[in-house]
């Protein structure tokens, strides 16, 4: 006999953990307390996901979740479509919009370039962001990947690619000097010193900044 | 604009968010992991849970999460009915069984008495404790509740229940004397005793056991 009382409450603890972080033990206890609500309130929970997964859609420009074809961010007239924030998931895009600081549009890719887990640069949204910079009217791209090595790598392949288009093609630009950026790295606000790592704190001091007072 | 790049997705993110324990950036965490699986992944993970909720039956003897309405342990000729272990819930058939050390029967009580969050003697599954006790044969109560104020409080009230029916109609007991039994309190196994808290200790003490050499 299983451990389980029953084999369907072992199916749905088997689904439940396997989302990822969820142990066994949390799996039990989440679906014990589903178990404990209404028809009506498991009914909402399980459709939640199907729909998610039927309905959802990428924008066809920045490659985010959308409920349309063309996000609403792509679609606004306010935004300034000539910078594209180049960004890893959905979760950035929505931290940096929390910001308030930026009102240009996006790139998702959908990943980051990391040869240890096999991803390489035509499994994520590189291709389409170099054709959306060749075609478009783009001023400035601001890569904002996660600031590890696989960012890193991401941020090198990128900068190469549009080098190599603006070299071969340079017509196809809407200025001859389309603008890099990163965001910039240094000691988070509100952190002492002693506490950011030699890494960072090094490269905050290599990378200076001009003070204006 | 929400927070969301899309309302099916938000949707979906608080469905998540509303399992216990789940914070929303963790929601969002997991519902773009399931976005990320096959069609039929998703469909499967959905079900589980609905399935669940109408397949799953409630053993009519302990109350016991099943898959048939009597479940296997209160079917099993193998073991002594005259037993029965009292538990809050199922996490602790499961977590008994896997001692490995008992071989009666339970009763899940779905809860315990807690004034505090309006949980009451009727709200939980001691009516039709005594009425087993009372119609069956029953030799033994073992009370295996949480150590916990609440846990006390159920224990309590079961005793003065269980007294109360054999004062009342005596004939209606195997035995006269039905023993009741609780779970032993003390300095967990491999504990320091100098880490153990006061309560315990005290009671450990004032509680202590012949020792069997």
């Amino acid at each position: 006999m299983s451990d389980y009382p029953s084999i369907v409450l072992e199916q749905a603890v088997n689904q439940m953990a396997s989302l990822p972080g969820v142990g066994r033990r949390t799996a039990l206890r989440l679906v014990l307390h589903l178990l404990r609500q209404s028809n009506d309130e498991v009914e909402a929970f399980a459709n939640a996901f199907t729909r998610l997964k039927h309905d959802v859609h990428y924008c066809r420009e920045c490659h985010n979740i959308s409920d349309t074809e063309l996000c609403p961010i792509c679609a606004s007239t306010r935004r300034d479509h000539s910078t594209i924030c180049v960004v890893e998931n959905v979760q950035d895009v929505m931290s940096i919009e929390n910001t308030g600081q930026y009102n240009g549009v996006y790139h998702v890719l959908g990943g980051v370039i990391s040869p240890m887990e096999g991803i390489g640069p035509k499994d994520i949204e590189i291709d389409s962001l170099i054709e959306r910079v060749t075609k478009g009217e783009v001023d400035e791209i601001i890569l904002a990947l996660p600031t590890t090595m696989e960012g890193d790598t991401t941020n090198f392949y990128i900068y190469r690619r549009l080098e190599n288009a603006k070299s071969s093609n340079p017509q196809i630009f809407k200025s001859s000097n389309l603008k890099i950026s990163q965001i910039a790295r240094g000691v988070a606000v509100g952190n002492q010193l002693e506490y950011t790592d030699e890494i960072t704190l090094g490269r905050s001091i290599v990378n200076r900044t001009e003070f204006k007072g």
